[in-house]
């Protein structure tokens, strides 16, 4: 079998390869069939260069030709729906139905057209006139941006295919995507269709460039490098906050999506009055796809009562009866065991699982419920706040509506924060006291609802304060706002009329939504 | 004389003093009256509490209570306006009229009258909702902020009083002032009457607290405290770049403001139609405040020419013939020197000064022209871009617009790029191929104008690429954009509507300017 090509400056080329690997099935553990190269620096060089060109040449391309481009290849992904499917499940262990077929690839090309749309009526770039100094502003494009995309979304999150990438190219920016090595076939199947839509649009080549893998030391190089303008990063702590170091000490904007234990506060009416409901689904957003998602619920807060003891009674009987999952990797099944060793050592208690799968020939763990007080929580929180990436889940027994504060108050940043509380407002005065804490340490804070679900809508906040992201102003989902993460504010004072970007003369011939002295409007001056 | 008290929690008391230092009169080297402390960490430990407790009780504090305390603040500041001058002008040489009681006074009052609108109006939220998904979004206050401010602009930047106090203020959070050493007297005034105004207002007494000086190690301690939220510096790159790694270290937002070299390129028939004007023009704004301005010239690119001879014959004539200005401090005369002398060391020639001002008992430098080829430049664009603070500016004369070009392509992140045109638009071609380049690496692209006056206008950028900032895409300057950097994206999903914020219910009472579903509006749903 030869070795995969990579994508550069528009050209599928082989790779300077340090070295070369294989997806596994993860069902089996059985390597796939595939070879795909580890790129030594001079690729990246390469994509580079050719990146800083292409930023150069899309500052004069018109919005609807990157427009053309998304919605291109969101077409081709769709002509080609079933074969990256059924690649991607192979590569994963997601199932194709629903979750690929017909969730998480809609959702990807979705988000594509929803880019499209937001490059054509550039409302992202936020326009503000003061028409009496003829000051006037707009977010323009960053330059070139590497995304590091996750293992957990090989589509709707994909280096080469998801909110990063569709937001970066929106922006008008080049994307030099890093794949994730544990689904490179899908990669590439979206990276063929993503470099014949960049062809047909007839943007620059290097607009979407490939490389499959780096080392690590590469990969710091890569985030450093004064041709690159940003990155965007969705992945583990460790890796995230390594590349973090070498491109704050360089300057530039690392947007990180780092996951997080998302908290569910389930108050004690709510406990009352719907507890074998919320039981039931509880067990099912925790364990939905193996419990791999950035917003699956790992901690869940119950104050002590009959209720309470119930919830957790019936919490276990659900996941000792629930088939475990497949996770996606041997080190992920490692990494899920290391962690719920970790919670066990800070004192937590298991109530069920917490052992690999027996019978499993695939990465399998058994689901896994641990409890602790909050008492135990509030004398080890750093510990007992690890996120444990899986079918994994503590329950916090607190003895009080103020020990419940004070186990929110312990909590690092994080993507989503859920209350639940009586129908009949019963446990309005718990939530008061609670929300102000809670709402200062999420992203997202929710009401009777768990976490899993992140629409993708301009509302939408897939953000938090750190360490679930690196800066609290930003979204990683929902268009236009995640794209502000890939602008730079550009003024102009005092420039002539005919050498403004069209959005901010006078006339704003594509009707743009702007601040003019205050108040919004989409009309000329 | 007793040594002056720090601010903390609401009362001036006695600092944990590590050293004491004075102001010195700049125009005589002499040390001032008054003696202030280098609080150790305790004084550090005690505010950071103090924030923290205060940021609690300001997320519930009416938007009026916080406008009111501002407006107060400003009408206080007017009452003693002639001795805050006075003083000023004692500790920093500056001239009294018209620069600090006719512009940099009112600037400030004004700014903390606009910052007090903002608060009121609560635009700056920008509430983003989803009707049909029930997902509602607003940036909310992050928490406490700590303002380092600079050296060159005692009140509109200072630490207690400026832009970024205003900003972090009007969003809702506390702010710890670490004031400039080198006007400690002024900083005191302010903070007294920003203390009343607090009191007034009704609003937590550790809203406002006053730290006169911190050695390095506590200042790099105080950003990196989990209970700092973010940090607004403006000053050197050398300091700026040692607080940023340890708060980039901890995750927090860190907005430094640096200087930067704002190039001026003006373009051949430019110099042929005007040359004379803008040799006047161009001394003017070089030698203001003795040059120490962020958005100081000190890079002017032209193309070899006769005109372009006469130019610099011109410019040169003028700098040699105006009276130096007095530098703010011996540190700054000793820092400007090393600059030049580094210019130097990299090819530059002085064509006017080059030395201390002989004949002056203060702090003072002889004006100083440089020039260097474009060819010069280009082998050593490190060196020759490097900021010399003060009335010091390099003149490079490039071959052609080809060379112009390649000039601008190796410069760093700056704030402002200006370029000059001819009226009859002959340089038109020359300045479409050089603008694009300029644009990717400034903040503000003015035309026909210099950099030096920075209009508080809400469509106004004081920020740029790296090093310039630490990040492109955050003004320093101009409400309400600049208080979205002390601001979290906060997400209600399914939130109930009476647990809402007032600006993201139905009813909208405020009348804030909300995106609904992809529109603008500021009435009720």
């Amino acid at each position: 079998m030869s070795q995969s090509h990579v994508l550069i400056a528009g050209t599928w080329r082989p790779a300077d390869a340090s070295g070369t690997f294989s997806a596994h099935d993860p069902r089996t553990g059985e390597a796939l069939p595939g070879e795909y190269p580890t790129s030594r620096w001079s690729d990246c060089d390469a994509a580079l260069d050719a990146a800083q060109a292409a930023a150069v040449e899309l500052r004069t391309v018109e919005p609807a030709k990157i427009a053309a481009f998304l919605e291109g290849y969101a077409a081709r992904i769709e002509a080609r729906a079933d074969e990256i499917s059924e690649l991607a499940s192979k590569e994963t262990a997601l199932p194709v139905a629903p979750r690929l077929a017909a969730v998480e690839l809609p959702r990807t090309t979705g988000q594509l057209r929803q880019a499209a749309e937001a490059a054509r009526n550039e409302h992202w770039t936020r326009p503000i006139i003061d028409t009496a100094a003829n000051i006037r502003t707009r977010f323009g494009p960053i330059g070139p941006v590497a995304v590091f995309g996750p293992n957990n979304f090989p589509l709707a999150f994909g280096s080469i295919s998801g909110g990063d990438f569709a937001a970066a190219i929106a922006a008008g920016n080049p994307v030099i995507a890093k794949g994730h090595p544990l689904h490179p076939g899908t990669t590439q199947i979206l990276a063929q269709e993503a470099q014949k839509a960049v062809e047909e649009a007839g943007l620059p080549a290097a607009t979407v460039q490939l490389l499959y893998n780096l080392d690590f030391a590469d990969g710091e190089r890569l985030v450093k490098d004064p041709r690159l303008a940003a990155i965007a990063f969705t992945g583990s702590r460790r890796g995230g906050l390594a590349l973090k170091a070498h491109a704050d000490a360089a300057g530039k904007p690392i947007y990180l999506e780092l996951g997080s234990v998302n908290p569910v506060v389930i108050l004690p009416k709510a406990l009352e009055e719907r507890g074998a409901a919320l039981a039931e689904e509880f067990t099912g957003s925790c364990l939905m796809g193996t419990g791999q998602f950035c917003t699956n619920p790992g901690l869940v807060i119950v104050q002590e009562s009959p209720a309470a003891q119930a919830f957790v009674a019936d919490v276990t009987k659900r996941f000792a009866a629930a088939q475990p999952g497949v996770l996606f990797s041997k080190s992920g099944l490692e990494g899920l065991g290391e962690s719920v060793d970790g919670l066990k050592s800070a004192g937590a208690k298991v109530l069920a699982g917490g052992k690999p799968a027996a019978d499993a020939s695939g990465f399998s763990y058994e689901n896994t419920v641990l409890e602790a007080t909050g008492a135990q929580f509030l004398e080890a929180p750093e510990k007992l706040q690890s996120e444990a990436f899986g079918n994994a889940t503590l329950i916090v027994r607190t003895s009080s509506t103020d020990e419940t504060k004070s186990v929110i108050r312990s909590l690092e940043g994080n993507l989503t924060g859920c209350v639940y509380s009586a129908t009949d407002g019963s446990d309005d005065a718990s939530y008061d006291a609670i929300a102000p804490e809670l709402r200062a340490r999420v992203g997202r804070l929710i009401n009777d609802k768990m976490p899993t679900g992140v629409a993708v809508s301009p509302a939408m906040n897939h953000g938090g304060p750190f360490p679930a992201t690196s800066h609290p102003g930003f979204t990683a989902v929902g268009l236009p706002g995640s794209i502000s993460r890939f602008a730079m504010l550009q003024c102009y004072d005092n420039v002539r009329p005919h050498r403004l970007p069209a959005s901010l003369r006078d006339e704003n011939p594509g009707g743009v939504w702007r601040n003019v002295d205050g108040n919004w409007s989409h009309g000329a001056l």
